[in-house]
This record gives structure tokens, C-alpha cells and sequence, in this order.
């Protein structure tokens, strides 16, 4: 196999590298070096783990290693989760030195990450995401947390891990609908930030669909890369990391108006991008391009039937709090995006009210 | 009333200021300066809220104020509760500029905090503690967090205020037991780290009892003196700042053993301060410094009745992790503290069995 890719998420003494590669677990990838104390809790789920526990666990050598495998899905990604783990790193008695290991998508490393920025006020943490939005996107830049009934992500912290593990052999296993939302963020951050890119995705999007290992390398790499720059430039999210949130205010709202697990996330933001470009005043040639190569990775490019004051209110734009001012990304252009509360009230009614082509 | 006494907590752009005084929220201490939006939540509880509500209240001015009253009692420093916070977060709306205000005790400051940690991933904070533990010893610092079934704290975050507005007024309404249990944390400070400060409290402890307002905001000041000295040089618990555990180890197991809200942290820590020195191999006449002023304070030298082999679980010190080393802070004199895992295991053993003068 060929050596694996590292890159550095460059955040002074809580730097850490993303390691990206083929064959990794398989290979017995030494995770030794990353542990702090002599054990560890892998946190996994139900379907990932007997895909490839048994391989992660040859790279953890003499260490201890406990398990915990949680229900497989976004709706369980709740605080009740997040406690399921504390209850097993208590169980375990793990203290200050014992790492806590995510092994799965985003859900999974949400919680993980969660509880063990909050286990002893945080211990030790490594990502290894086999989900390509996990990879691309959830695993990269510190973000953990769990939702709340009234919105995404609503709890959570800042927690780094020390490191990324991406094997891109765990893609094999990925049912195509979670490539395809994967793929979302992907295209989220050429469109942000590189034009590129942007245009390399819309000549490799059929390899990349393919499962074609050379393209999805090509692509994690940049799209890990994209990410750890702007997360190097702004941890906690005080200004350019809103960058990232391009078609998220949207996106979120669907997803929460739908329910949780309804639309997988980045069939959320997809739709939601599409929205943001009208929103942003886009020429009718660059909102196409954007749609079409969301439509080329098979992700949806219209919102579903939700009322626009339904979404509204889901962005806290309800009557009771019309003055605070809601901050969007909108794009200059393909590949140069910008934060503002600034936005057209008229263009905004008729985004929420038809999306795309409904009209 | 006289100036307000202004100490600052050196943390780099986490820094923050203690202001100490009487008379504080009568005269309507202006909080403006202190908030980064336009509402707050104020975390208060049943007792406490009835007392001081509307007189912080008057210096929030034009804020927003949604409120939230917990139950009173330690055996509410939970997740759940932590979720009813969170809870009233999202129900009033509360956004990134949001501030958490937490008005009543440690356990009330424990909760908020960790709830404005988690909130968003972090939202501003600031402490109005109302008992002299609170005053002390928890407010000061930015640790945060809830206790798990198994364990004091072992959920929870590091999250400093932006304030921290210390009314001794508020000791006028509190009872007498809680007063002394606040005094054990100042007890420690003194005997970590300032050996004239215990000779000031050897001197000045009935003047303490009889609530004189001089001596109280003397050993406030001194006490988050020391406090913020030790976190200013170890924000994470690195190294330094464990030795602000001196009679922790012991007191946390005898809370646990005992079942949390059966003794006061306080009276725990009293003990447990004895049962170290006593581990420490300080000769008879400091142990009796100690123990002298700690009867002074109306405090207990002695642990409940608890078997070892109760307490060495509850320290994780059970036959399953005998090779996990257990550090402890251990006294040089009264006045000089320092952590060390080299402790003679047949002192423990006695320390364990008979605590102090049940043998």
C-alpha cells in the first residue's frame, strides 16, 4: 500500500495530524504512539464495530482496551448517549490518562468527542471516522456535541483530538446514500474556498461516486486540508470558521423540521447550498453550476414541503426574536464565500417559500 | 459602604476580575459591562432566588432577564439538571451572546457553569456566589460540572467567568453549618500554602464565626488570593493546582461512601485534611495545629464510620486497579503542600482504619 498522507491541524500546543491512507487498519496502523496513559475506551456502534474493531484493536498492542458499541444513527446522538459513555468510562474506571477512541461516523464521534471533553473535565481523544462525512468534515476541527430537541448541536464543546485516523478502505462498506452526503461537504468546501477544486469536482464527481480510490483520496485530502486551514484560523469559531456553515442555516432548519434522521445531514446542507447561492444573488450560471454538480453527486437540490414560517422559526427568525440579527454565508462567487446579517428580506421570502424550481 | 476590593485572575484573554465587598448587590452593582448581549439567564435556586433575585436584578438594567430556579441541595448537582438549564436556555431563545449568570451557592454555580459551557459549545458566565464555600473555593477557578453516581465532578468543564461579584452581605442569611463548611476551604488555602494567613485564622477564627464582616472579607480575599495564584499558573490541573485537593482525596471518598448531601463538601474536606496530615508523617504538634483549628471552625476531625476497604474503593484504589498510582497532597509543614504518589502504604492502612483517634 502506499504511505499514508499526513497532514497538521495547526493550533499551537493542541496541534494534531490527520493521517489519511489505504489499508490502515488493516495494517495494523500503531496508534500507540497517541495514547497518553495504558487504556483506552474504543467507542464504536453496532454496525461499524464487526466491520473493524477487531482490526483497530491489532494497533493498539498492550494496551487495555475496553468497548462500549452505541445504537447506530443520528437520532441517538442525545445527551442520554453521551452518559451511556461516562457510564462506561466510570464502569472502567478510567481516570485523567485514559483515551477515549471514535471509531465511526459523525455520530459517533460527536458523542465520543463530547464525553470525553466532558469525562474528568477531558481526557484524551482519537478520531478514526469511517463515514466520508466524518472524514471530510465532523472529525476534523474539535467540534463535539449532541443534539437537543429543539435544534442540532446545541450541546456540546471544543474538545481536539490528538489524531485523525482515515483509512479511505472503510468507504467500501458505506452505503452509497451516506457517500452521497458526504460528498455535500465536500463540494461545501470548494464552493467556500476553492474554484479549483471545484471544477476538479465536476470533472471527477462520476469517479468519485465510483469509489474510485485515487479520486476519494484526491478529494479527503483537500477537503481536510480546506478544513484544517480555517480551523487553524479561528478555533472557536469567533469569525472565518462560519465559513464552514455555507447552507448549514438552512440545512439545519430542514433537519429540524423534518425531524432527525429524516434527510441525512449533507442531503440537509445540499438542499441548503442551493438556497444560500439564491440567497446569495448569484448569477443564474453559477447557481446552475453549484446545482448541477449537486445533482451529478445525487444529492437533492430542493428543500422539502416545509412551511417557510416552519423554517423560520427553526432559524430563530420567529416573531418573538425578529431582533436579533441572523448571520448567513452566502458566496461572492463559486469559491469565495462571506459571512453577513446583511441579506435581502424579499429574496430571503422567496427562497424559504419555493427553494429551487418550485415555484 | 467602602470600596469594593478588586483581585485579578491572570489567564492570558481568559482573565478575569473577583470583586469582593459589602453591601454590593443592594447598591445595585452595575453588571452592563459584563455582558456581551442583550439577555441573560440568571441560575439561581429555590432559597437563594427569593433573597438576592431582585436586588441583581436592579444592576442588570436593561437586559433581558429570563430566569431559572433549581432545587437546593447537592444531590441536584446532576445531568438532569444541567439539562433544565440547557432546557431554559433554548426556551427563552438564548443565543452565542447569551450570559449565564449563576446566583446562589457552589452547586448552583457548578450547574450554570457547566450548562454555559456546553450551551452552543460556550456562551459567557458569571458568578454571584452566596455562600461562603461558594465565595471561596468554587467560584473561583472556572472548573465546572456535575456528579456522577459513582463520583463527585466526574462530568463537567473548565470554563471561566467573566466576573466574579462577591457579596459578604449574603453570609448574613446563611446558616451557621454552611458558614463553617466554607471556612474548611479556607482552612486549606492557609495550610497549602500560607502559614501566617493559618496563624491570622488561629487568631481570628471566632470573630469568623461570629460573621464579623472585617474578618470575613479579610479570608475571602486571601482565600481567592491564594486560589487565583495557584489557577493562574495551572488553568487544566497540569500540576500545581492539584494541591488545592489537600483533604480531597479522603473527602471526596467519604462524601461518596457516605452518599453525597450526607455531610457538607466541607466537613468531608475537614476530615480528610486531618486523615493527610496524618498520611503527611507531620509530627504531633502540626497535626494538632490542624486538628486544633479545624475543632475551632465547629468542624469534624474524624471520618464517619466507614470500613478501608469502602473508602480505598471509593479512591479507585479496589484490587481491580491496584496498578493505577494514587497521588495525594501531602503537607512538608503547615503552610507548604506538595503532591507526590510515594506515600508508606502501612500509614495509609492506619490512616484508613482509624482516621483519627478512633484507634
Amino acid at each position: 500500500m502506499p504511505d499514508p498522507l499526513t497532514l497538521e491541524v495547526d493550533l499551537g500546543e493542541r496541534s494534531y495530524p490527520i493521517v489519511i491512507g489505504s489499508g490502515l487498519l488493516a495494517g495494523g496502523f500503531d496508534l500507540s504512539g497517541y495514547l497518553t496513559g495504558k487504556d483506552c475506551l474504543v467507542v464504536s456502534n453496532e454496525t461499524v464495530a464487526p466491520l473493524y474493531f477487531a482490526a483497530l484493536k491489532r494497533g493498539l498492542g498492550d494496551f487495555i482496551v475496553h468497548t462500549i458499541d452505541l445504537a447506530d444513527g443520528e437520532s441517538f446522538k442525545t445527551v442520554a448517549s453521551v452518559e451511556s459513555v461516562v457510564d462506561r468510562l466510570v464502569s472502567s474506571r478510567a481516570n485523567r490518562d485514559t483515551t477515549v477512541i471514535a471509531l465511526g461516523g459523525g455520530v459517533v464521534g460527536d458523542i465520543a468527542g463530547f464525553a470525553a471533553a466532558c469525562y474528568m473535565r477531558g481526557v484524551a481523544f482519537i478520531q478514526v471516522p469511517t463515514t466520508l462525512l466524518a472524514q471530510v468534515d465532523s472529525s476534523v476541527g474539535g467540534k463535539t456535541g449532541v443534539n437537543h430537541p429543539e435544534g442540532k448541536n446545541l450541546i456540546g464543546a471544543f474538545h481536539q483530538p490528538q489524531l485523525v485516523l482515515i483509512d479511505t478502505d472503510t468507504l467500501e462498506t458505506l452505503p452509497d446514500r451516506e457517500l452521497r452526503a458526504g460528498l455535500a461537504e465536500v463540494i461545501k468546501h470548494a464552493a467556500i474556498c476553492d474554484a479549483e477544486f471545484f471544477v476538479w469536482l465536476e470533472t471527477n464527481m462520476d469517479a468519485l461516486l465510483a469509489k474510485d480510490t485515487k479520486a476519494l483520496a484526491h478529494a479527503i485530502k483537500r477537503s481536510c486540508e480546506i478544513k484544517a486551514a480555517v480551523v487553524s484560523e479561528d478555533e472557536k469559531e469567533q469569525g472565518k470558521r462560519a465559513l464552514l456553515n455555507f447552507g448549514h442555516t438552512f440545512g439545519h432548519a430542514i433537519e429540524n423540521c423534518l425531524g432527525y434522521g429524516e434527510w441525512l445531514h449533507g442531503e440537509a446542507v445540499a438542499a441548503g447550498m442551493v438556497m444560500a447561492a439564491h440567497l446569495s444573488g448569484l448569477g443564474q450560471e453559477e447557481v446552475g453550476r453549484l446545482r448541477d454538480l449537486i445533482v451529478a453527486a445525487g444529492l437533492p437540490v430542493i428543500a422539502p414541503a416545509i412551511s417557510a414560517d416552519d423554517l423560520r422559526a427553526a432559524m430563530g427568525m420567529d416573531k418573538k426574536v425578529q431582533n436579533k440579527a441572523l448571520r448567513f454565508v452566502l458566496l461572492k462567487s463559486i469559491g469565495e464565500a462571506f459571512v453577513t446579517s446583511k441579506y435581502t428580506e424579499s429574496r430571503l421570502n422567496e427562497v424559504l417559500l419555493r427553494a429551487d424550481g418550485r415555484a
